[in-house]
């Protein structure tokens, strides 16, 4: 016997199961290890007893071990995109003045966020491939003055690029001073350094899916004593996303409204995985996983897509090979061999495709998926 | 050797373990089956590949036919508190005029919500404990002429109360015509019977850790095709919550951002699970249940919080017992029997105790957990 939904779908008779484990090679969600994985699983508790309290607890002072902070990092449901949103409605008013530093696909985004809430964005936009110019960002800010903010990406997903955080943030200082520093840190925070406080970010955000080796749906973002101080006076409406609100409640070592509770559990298992590894050396096995990402791919003909001086040690783009479509050779890679690539974005897809080399990431997984594209290449 | 994080706290030597499974008798989070359970492990896939779309496929049909609508249904990241937010930027502009209909705790939120955004609200309040009185509300109605919309809660978690929706629906039909009727049924949908299409509602959501027997960290809300109208000319700024943002995409069958892939996983199966069982089935569970949780607390003297004629099916709310203090009979029953009740909120904190019995639950949960608080009575 078998029954329809209303719109005619046949109701299902047996339950979905696991997906097919592959290589994924994308720049999140990355692969999550057995143990992180199993904490998926885990029994609910109570959001708001004891057994909570303990797990935000360690959650939040590993995360400020990992931004390298005092200051308060906070965990809301939600992607990296959600990071966009908190940053801004937060921080700023309708009107408000704002800089968005934009080397890529996901700069254009956050730009297109604050523009959606109303600021006055200028854009400060580099050719994609390149890293943002310090110099010529001092001279734009120069020309810019009364800004409220200036928002930029640390590492840019879509073309495989690490802008100089140092250099940037010292040229923004200078040049802006009192402006707000909110730095998108989604792929590149808990794998590239990034020393909030030594740099004196504002804001800073990542997400659970890209270095922190777990499932998405969490946002973790850290604001300084200014970024919590402009909350103060930030017109734009808030409520899920209000972060004086979050931060009340976890203060307390309660959230605001219903977490996540399971990818708390993997979450808090992942952060106490990384703190085993230490973060030197959770960096230095970055670099030289990009490095040799780099090395094996022009070592077969192929060619980068970024500069290599700001090649990214999270996410390498590379050139499609020529003579090649790319749709049918990620395809053969993807069903036939069991390795994801991701594609290109924008004005860049079918010209280039992305190998994502972040998070619990050891260099034979990377070996593993070269080869199947090696064997692949004409 | 040990390290420290740099604000004192000792870095972790070994990685946190599993909660003790308890029985979790809260109105949500709620105990997940295993089945369910096991899907939170299973491995990360591209969520712009073949494999997510068959997901976003089977979870929009099957969440249409618990939603009892041929509309859309949207799932977002978030808790339920992101269904008022989602419903609210969505719909409305700032100074717009909205009813709230109140009988408890979630619905005096929901009104804080819509204020927040900048919406006149004129609060509909009940008597907590209470239902929304249908003449009422209808004399309210027919005072306030322009209203842009009206919003409710099904079922009141804080209080154990369940609105006869038919009824008030019918009435706010007649007396607000062209009123946009939101609804609040995080912890009735699934669980008690909600005809969204029937009972002609523009826009209605839930949270998965209700009746869904997931883990929290999903919201998923329907618009119908005046909602979606109305997004064209609400002017509250939104780019996370952005409903038209979201249904281009889910059109698609690819999220408009990275979506929490592990929970999308188990609400899936979740999903599966109820569709064998059917919603008919599922709705006279959550009837038997009620009724015998409500006779088997009288039965040891306790006495029902909750207007009798009005007994939520899913949520009991229990007076204290007279001469016993509420916080240490809780804890003894969480730390020695493992039973977790939730407590009151706001004025009936130390009042009140609440018996969540929704989701996957079975007879024998309820019976296990009110015969320990019948041995643990005075």
């Amino acid at each position: 016997m078998s029954t329809t939904l209303p719109n005619g779908t046949p109701a299902q008779t047996e339950l979905p199961h696991a997906p097919t484990p592959v290589n994924l090679r994308i720049p999140g969600p990355t692969p999550v290890p057995p143990e992180v994985a199993a904490a998926g699983a885990w029994p609910m508790i109570n959001h708001r007893g004891p057994e909570f309290e303990a797990i935000v607890t360690r959650v939040t002072d590993n995360l400020r071990y990992f931004f390298q902070t005092e200051h308060d990092v906070l965990v809301f449901p939600g992607s990296g995109s959600a990071g966009w949103e908190v940053a801004i409605v937060n921080l700023f008013s309708p009107g408000d003045a704002v800089a968005v530093i934009t080397i890529g696909n996901f700069g254009e985004r956050f730009a297109l966020v604050a523009n959606t809430f109303g600021l006055k964005v200028t854009k400060i936009p580099f050719e994609w491939g390149q890293a943002a110019d310090p110099a010529a960002v001092g001279e734009w800010l120069r020309a810019l003055p009364g800004l409220r903010g200036v928002l930029l990406t640390h590492n840019e997903t879509s073309t495989g690029v690490t802008n100089d955080l140092p250099a940037l943030t010292q040229v923004i200082h200078q040049a802006a001073p009192g402006a707000l520093v909110v730095v998108d840190a989604v792929s590149s925070l808990g794998c590239i350094d990034l020393p909030m406080d030594a740099l004196d970010l504002d804001v800073v955000f990542t997400g659970s899916q890209k270095g922190w080796r777990c499932p998405p749906g969490l946002m973790m973002i850290a604001f300084g004593p200014r970024g919590l101080a402009a909350a103060d006076s930030a017109k734009l409406p808030r409520f899920f996303w209000d972060v004086k609100r979050a931060k009340k409640a976890f203060d307390k070592l309660a959230p605001p409204y219903t977490p996540p509770v399971s990818l708390w559990y993997q979450l808090d298992v992942a952060l106490a995985m990384m703190r085993q590894e230490g973060r030197a050396a959770i960096i230095a096995r970055h670099a030289a996983i990009g490095d040799y990402t780099r090395q094996r791919v022009q070592s077969m003909g192929l060619t980068l897509f970024a500069d290599p001086a700001h090649a990214s040690n999270t996410v390498t783009a590379v050139n499609a090979p020529s003579g090649q479509e790319l749709k049918p050779l990620m395809k053969a890679l993807r069903v036939e061999d069991g390795v994801v690539f991701a594609g290109g974005q924008d004005h860049l897809e079918g010209k280039i495709f992305r190998i994502g080399h972040l998070g619990a990431v050891q260099q034979p997984d990377i070996t593993a998926a070269l080869d199947a594209l090696e064997r692949r290449l004409k």
